[in-house]
């Protein structure tokens, strides 16, 4: 299926198979503004104006409640991890190593933190060397970093429909004109890719950069074929587009070996993230960038700029877990562990969802990319849901321009298997009830 | 003396007692231009443009060679935590709280850190709500983020002459007009504020924020007088300025109790940055803003779109060493320690420095500000001075402007006193024939 490319750039030809019920309209308004009068208002730089809590936000503090199945989340399950072992490894390294771990570090971070992350990267057939490589907080410091040195404001900038939520965000921090463009169960559709340059180019602009994530997408759950990697990787280099590639799930696939990186046929052309979050642990922030010499300057002097450098503490133990730890043999026990969450989903969902849902199938990685029935509105949803004691993400939060309302992303990397069926049983029930109401009172707003 | 006031703003009708020679002519190219054609010139933001590495960069990766005394890093000596004693706490924290400390938390950061915070801060008179407090990382992020919700390009921002060099790069970033102000011994002069705020006024502008470091100021060495105190927030409050108190330093003290800060005394206009870099650990890079509730709301989502959250690892060790170990007692080993090298500094400059130069005499804190005998420039001198085996900062780094040329930044906090009086010797040799070959050829450019 086209994955919500309803909004988004679709191949010329090509018809939009899904149709969309009255219930889109995005809501644009804010549940609550602030009610305390704010004296710096006219004072704020314009990327700030408009920088307002999501009316989500609220919702989720309530959705962590123990009650309720959280399938919003996108938490990897680090209980996985071996505490104990992990905490005396950290403990022997600050006892012998204090005095570099708890010091300030450069801002392109650990050298031998950057040899051992060229290994990790070797399993995707990346050949990079530490000098490529700049460490970051998380992958979201290296796509903040990105958008603050490619993008003035009124840029364009590609992304998938949908894409993931902390990108658009950090893109709209700088504030880009974001373009979807389509995919399907195959990933990123390369004629819609094409169409979406042409299109810019018509227009007189080009776009700064294609924001791609490739394997076990968020939220969309589909992984970009191998069939299709060469052609996308050829239309952006034909149109001198560059090629952001967010991998933080690619060595979380249930079937086979790890897929062939982008940047393995394009060290040029593409700036590679990748992260430990998923991998090892979200708590130490520790991602990187893979960057050409120009970029990867430019990315070392604007992290300096907004953190100085990033955490000895967090950098030299993940370089001593690499280094002491069977980290990939905890990397397959983590695939295991999400295989059999997402078969639980799965199978939920095929025993459960009522008529008019369809849903992606993926094989890697935390997400599921659930499209309800025609009418229904996931965001207006969602209240129920959670008095139901289930929690998922609305689209409308993978797409910058409040499409997106008819789907919702489920994460099934936190809950264990029986929880993941009981929510999605509950949440089953919510939408049988949404189209009951539906169908005696047509689509709500 | 005033601190190189010499290009800051000055009170009206105080001339400038120092006079510069032809020698500080800021050089404003860069030693070497990157050799490699970058194929994505004409694609970066315009903020990214003019991103380039400093000249100094190179040099100061040799200073970090062994036999170079340096008297220029800023770094707090961690070594003289109890490193086991912290080991053997952080390893048990992992143990015992792991799935916690190493999973991804809320932007605003963990609610038990922010209450031990507030603690910390009532040291300095600041009564805060945990509910006011965002953690960053360090106290970069927090200038980082006031700088993105504040600063379009053109926008005025007023500092001290000098000011701290990783504030001008992060205001810099944004495109900010940075306009200094003069400081003398007792910190920033009220009537150079007041001046700069008039003729900002005059020119149809007015500043976002003034941000100063009141307490053994970064690089300067110097204390905001306790009677100037309420004269700045007066000034600052009549104009509607916002005020950005940065105070890494201010538990760091000599004499007698810290300083009521700023914030205690004004609690809607005044934003707090604090850190745990100096008074525990760098590595860890925990730092906090306290700030007026609309805009600790912009600084939330900022951080958001920044780094998703700081790293709960780094959180909860700071957490766990403020609630189970004797943090304040530290502090004040860590006082005695830098108490020692400032006396061995402030000692060795007495003994050693050539006629002409004149210091700053800190009472907390790491820095010491060396003013350079007529016609000698620090930033020429620097090669000269490594070759020697020696190193500082020359401030023109803490000038937005290129001024400062004549002075230099000597960091005490690192080297151990022996190596202090070594290093200042050796610097004081430099000096020497520094003003020699002045007045043999004339100043050097």
């Amino acid at each position: 299926m086209i994955l919500g490319g309803d909004r988004g750039v679709v191949p010329p030809g090509q018809t939009e198979p899904m149709t969309l019920g009255e219930a889109v309209t995005p809501e644009t308004q804010p549940i609550s503004q602030p009610q305390r009068i704010d004296r710096y208002v006219g004072q704020y730089a314009e990327r700030a104006v408009d920088m307002v809590a999501s009316e989500i936000r609220a919702l989720f503090a309530v959705a962590a409640r123990p009650e309720i199945v959280s399938l919003a989340g996108g938490s990897p399950y680090v209980a996985a991890l071996p505490l104990d072992v992990v905490g005396d490894m950290i403990g022997q390294l600050i006892a012998s190593q204090g005095a570099t771990a708890l010091q300030y570090c450069t801002a392109q971070g650990d050298a031998r933190l950057r040899e051992r992350i060229c290994d990790v990267m070797a399993l995707e057939q990346v050949r990079a060397h530490p000098d490529e490589v700049v460490v970051t907080v998380g992958s979201q410091q290296a796509l903040d970093l990105m958008a603050r040195i490619f993008i003035d404001p009124g840029d364009v900038v590609l992304v998938e429909a949908p894409s993931y939520v902390g990108a658009l965000g950090a893109f709209a921090a700088y504030q880009a004109d974001v373009v979807h463009v389509a995919m399907d169960d195959d990933g990123l559709i390369p004629e819609a890719l094409e169409e979406a340059i042409r299109r810019a180019a018509a227009a007189g602009r080009r776009a700064k950069f294609l924001y791609t994530v490739p394997n076990f997408h968020n939220p969309a759950g589909v992984t970009l074929a191998a069939g299709r990697r060469h052609r996308i990787l050829d239309i952006c280099r034909r149109a001198g587009l560059l090629v952001v590639e967010d991998n933080p799930y690619g060595l979380l696939g249930f079937d086979g070996e790890p897929m062939r990186a982008l940047r393995a046929d394009d060290t040029e052309g593409v700036v590679y993230l990748g992260t430990f979050s998923k991998t090892f642990a979200a708590g130490v922030r520790v991602g990187w960038a893979v960057a050409p010499t120009a970029i990867r300057e430019k990315l070392i002097l604007a992290a300096e700029s907004a953190v100085l450098c990033h955490s000895s503490f967090s950098q030299l133990t993940v370089r001593e877990y690499l280094d002491t730890q069977p980290w990939y043999e905890q990397i397959k026990d983590f695939r295991e562990l999400y295989r059999e969450r997402r078969d639980a989903t799965l199978s939920a969902l095929s025993r459960m969802m009522p008529p008019g849902c369809r849903w992606t199938r993926p094989t890697g990685g935390f997400y599921v990319w659930l499209r309800l029935p025609d009418g229904i509105n996931a965001k207006a949803m969602l209240p129920r849901a959670i008095s139901s004691r289930v929690a998922y993400v609305p689209g409308t939060g993978f797409y910058a321009d409040g499409s997106g309302a008819q789907y919702a992303r489920l994460c099934y990397s936190f809950p264990a298997p029986d929880r993941i069926g009981e929510g999605i049983r509950r949440l089953a029930s919510v939408i049988e009830t949404e189209v009951q109401l539906r169908d005696d009172f047509g689509p709500a707003h």
